[in-house]
């Protein structure tokens, strides 16, 4: 699916909504809309004309033409006003705004460029619904990041980059490493790398803390590539592995498994979250997960759907998503296993380093 | 100063405007007000009430209760909402809220919330105004940034790390490395590593394109330390060395000087910019420098002052900010040279790398 296509999607959604144009604020929602990656755009949609108008300022004008070559493109600072006022001078009577982006200040600029004969409608996510289901081009993206991800992890353990006496910082600093040099542009997100009891705690911050024989190191990472972002967590053990830590360990890849295996088109959101769920709850866990199990993936790391417990809808085709349940123990450490997957009616798995345990 | 006494600002503020109470909504002026960095928090602060009360959801608990031990912590998702019901029932008449911050749908949110009895004063760039003026443990955050940086350029140097054959990717990935090896937690921003000519690009993202014999090489990047970023560029040259290439080094280096020597308390921010920029459009290249001249560094990469010739209002004694010129010609190669320094009588330079022409 080209650019041009996603343009198509959401003209049909206005023409729907009665709306004959919208402004698109958001800087990802422009770029997912047309192609353009500058800091400074809004983006002009009209329901009855292919072409849109794109706005940024002058620092962006070579760029703009280059990767938005099928768009007009204008030079203006003031990016929504511009086009507002553009919309209304072209007789735009409902314009849908992003309502949910829209600052209030800037919401009166809006306004106030517009003028009065145009009317504006909130259409808050609109454009995050269509971002929900990925193109083949934004699967191959998100393929690539995951590899790079991959690479680096496998990389990471080859080189012996999980060994006791290292500080949580050393293995961050190594595995974001390695993901550039496999590939990626950056990182995803702040890799989180947690060392046994910190492994308890889910979004934890890399310390000075030193890995230790016994421990847990719970990593959860991921690659930017082109814009577009993987998502991986795996939890390794360094020898000697305990009971407790077996147990918990198989039943969170149970737990995952599950979810996996309950991703097909049409199923509830929290039908999902909830097969994941049960499984951790039935071993009496229930307490010691307590996030939601996924999240879509794309040009942000957190978008459109939420895994969870109070998500309404169901699971599109098409779409990236991760399942990531976990077993937190306080003070004594935690399990988390995490996949990207695009979900279909036999779903691709993007992450694919191994999920059996490993003891270091 | 202490955190408290940023907030004692405030509250001075909120008196002098008349205003009862502030809902402060920004993430990092939330940070920068009562210390808690998680991802979902509100702060509600009370002219006539020294402790504020800082919102947050349930995965906060214990970071909210340890990083913020004199607010009153309220476990509530709908953090914004919520403090704007609470600021109502409490008796606050006039909020102040951050109307350039706040979108439209949220702004409703919080006006449902507070009902009638509250009435919402647009207060935007107020926090951003205090924190314009950095206090003394800001800038020692300042200061281990912009050390991490000097380190890990000093290192870069020292391993070869600039050399014809290797690719710009390589070089930014081994930049990056050595910031995290100095201590830094990331980098401030994407990195730009710039060879040949597309060191005319001002914002260049690293490419494949390999370092060659007689390029400049711009670098502009900065590290990351507990929240504060820091800023520098240099720009080095593989030998033979060009005449054309020592002269606009030279420029620039006059150029940037002569910012540097025009900073001082009071001095109009414009003044600023001219005084650099009337260098290089003495010496006939003023349209090859299309930016400004710099900017305030601290929580966020770019914040107040902006240093352009547009710009209202003076330097104020205590601000960190930069000063950036830069020469670029289109197809050949460009230089700009930044530093990060901290603005008083005698200003402090923090980002030390030499910036003597370095030819490789």
């Amino acid at each position: 699916m080209t650019i041009s296509a996603r343009r198509d999607r959401l003209r049909r959604l206005l023409a729907d909504a009665g709306l004959d144009a919208m402004l698109v604020s958001d800087l990802v929602n422009v770029r997912y809309l047309s192609g353009f990656t500058g800091s400074n755009a809004a983006l002009l949609v009209l329901a009855q004309d292919e072409t849109p108008v794109l706005a940024t300022d002058g620092r962006y004008r070579t760029q703009a033409a280059h990767q938005a070559p099928d768009a007009e493109v204008v030079i203006e600072r003031a990016c929504g006003p511009h086009l507002a006022a553009r919309a209304a001078a072209d007789g735009v009577r409902r314009l849908g705004f992003e309502s949910h982006v829209v600052t209030v200040d800037a919401f009166t600029a809006l306004s106030e460029a517009a003028g009065n004969g145009c009317e504006f409608v909130r259409a808050a996510g609109t454009v995050e619904g269509l971002r929900e289901v990925k193109d083949a081009g934004e699967v191959a993206l998100l393929r690539l990041a995951c590899e790079a991800a991959d690479a680096a992890l496998k990389d990471l353990l080859e080189r012996g980059g999980l060994r006791a006496g290292r500080t949580e910082r050393d293995v961050r600093n190594e595995l974001e490493s390695l993901m550039l040099a496999h590939g990626a542009d950056g990182a995803s997100f702040e890799t989180i790398v947690a060392a046994g009891a910190n492994s308890a705690i889910p979004h934890h911050r890399p310390t000075d803390a030193v890995l230790a024989a016994g421990d847990f190191v719970k990593i959860d990472f991921g690659a930017l590539v082109a814009g577009y972002h993987s998502d991986m967590t795996r939890t390794f053990v360094l020898a000697p592995v305990a009971d407790w830590q077996r147990e918990i360990y198989s039943l969170v890849a149970a737990s995952q498994q599950a979810g996996r295996d309950a991703l097909a088109p049409g199923v509830a959101l929290s039908t999902v979250d909830a097969a994941a769920r049960q499984v951790i709850a039935d071993a009496g866990y229930a307490e010691n997960f307590g996030h939601g199990l996924g999240h879509g993936v794309g040009l942000q790391i957190h978008e459109a759907p939420g895994i969870n417990s109070a998500a309404a809808g169901t699971l599109l085709a098409g779409s990236a998503v991760t399942v990531e349940p976990g077993v937190y123990l306080p003070d004594r450490g935690g399990v988390r296993i995490e996949d990207t997957l695009v979900v279909d009616k036999h779903p691709e798995l993007l992450t694919r380093f191994p999920k059996e345990l490993v003891i270091i």
